[in-house]
Parts: C-alpha cells; structure tokens; sequence
C-alpha cells in the first residue's frame, strides 16, 4: 500500500483511519489517555480536551462501547470518582489508527514533492508551456 | 503549544484540526488532489478514494463551499469533463491542518514514551509496587 502509485484505485480511500478514533474529541481524549497510563479523573479530561461534561461523556460512552476505554468508578473517601484508562485494545487499536495516520502524512508530503516538479515556479518571472 | 505539558488545559483540544479536512473521506480527496496538482477528473477521484457517486458529490460541495476546491467544466470534443482541483487557499489550509495532525502523531509518540516508563515492562515475570 504505501509503495503504491498515486494512480492506483483506492490509494487515497484510508480504510485503516476508524471512524470511532479518527473523530477530532475523541483523538484528542485518546491522545491524552496514552499520555497518562494510570488513567484520568472524568475532570482533567475534560479541561485537557476542552469539552463539555455532555460532549465528553458522548464521547467516553462511544469509545467505551467499542471497547477502547475502561471507566473506573471508586469512592475516595465519601466522594465518587471517576477515572477513565485505554483498555489494552484500546491501545493497541490507537497505535494501528496512528499507523494509517502516519501514512497520511507521508502521502500529503510525497504529493507536495510531486506539485513542486509539476508546477512552474511560483517565483518564476515569466511562465512556460506545459 | 508543541511544548506545553501534557497536563496544560485544553493541551489535547486540537483546534487546527478543522472538521472540513479532518473528516475521512475528504482527507483522501485533499490527499489525492495534493498528489495531482492539475487537477482530476470526477470520476478518477472517485475511484482514487474508493466512493460512490453521491458520497463524492457531497464531499467535493462542501470542499467547494468551504473555497478549498475549484470544480471546472469543460467539454473535450462533444464530452462534458468535470475537473476538480484544489485552490491555493486550499492546499495553504491543507498544509496548515497537517503541521496540526503532525503535532497529534507527536503527541502520540511521546505518550508511548510516557507509558513505557511509568507502567512495569511486560516482559517482567513478576510485578512491582507503584
């Protein structure tokens, strides 16, 4: 796949980037759970991903739904806690997203390389003929 | 931003990924209209990004909406020919949601740094305290 040419049917189809990890508030809470492996409290994640308690919790319920995400809930002292952990698939799953997602930018870096030889010069002060 | 601590407010909120390039199947288009900068015919795309008709129609009218892609019409011979290619506002914002998902992929990997040190090796054969 990633020696394809430009021209190849699919080449630019992205199988690999999963809807439910590929949303913007749910890559950015991804993101910061790998970031923290003991898991986070419901309100750092919150201010960490600046969402709101429904967005957040919209979102938590889809990951968790799929498996991705373990919600903790414990007393500390008299008061609940909630804390929120990638499971061990959810990690694993995140890696292979950020797999395909490295892809991406390989393809947008050799694109911008095949731009740079098709194009005249922006710098150029005349123009020639294709 | 880059170096702020994984535990700064709104550190993991993404701005820069705006949802018009971020969505899936619109990241493929602007992928493969970046890797062909004179443009594609509709249906090239369409086979290009593995979509259907309607899907790609949808996508490339919010693309052009937004004033990331130029669509021309022209006839070769008695033939109609739909051509799509970005517009340098286009491939300008493209570039910049790039240097954003960069950051993302950067994050990620030092997230994984983060877990391989605060969490015991999984190698190890017994455990220890935190």
């Amino acid at each position: 796949m990633s020696d394809a040419s430009p021209d190849t049917p699919g080449r630019f189809a992205y199988e690999g980037l999963d809807r439910v990890l590929h949303e913007k508030a749910r890559l950015g809470i991804l993101t910061a759970l790998a970031a923290h492996p003991e898991g986070l409290p419901f309100n750092d994640l919150k201010q960490l991903c600046a969402l709101t308690d429904g967005n957040l919790s919209r979102h938590l319920d889809v990951l968790h739904q799929a498996g991705l995400l373990e919600v903790r809930k414990e007393f500390e002292g008299r008061r609940p806690k909630t804390t929120c952990l990638l499971t061990p698939q959810g990690r694993r799953r995140f890696r292979e997203y950020l797999t395909q997602l490295e892809q991406v930018l390989r393809d947008a870096a050799a694109a911008e390389e095949t731009a740079a030889t098709r194009t005249a010069p922006e710098s150029s002060s005349g123009w020639a003929p294709a």
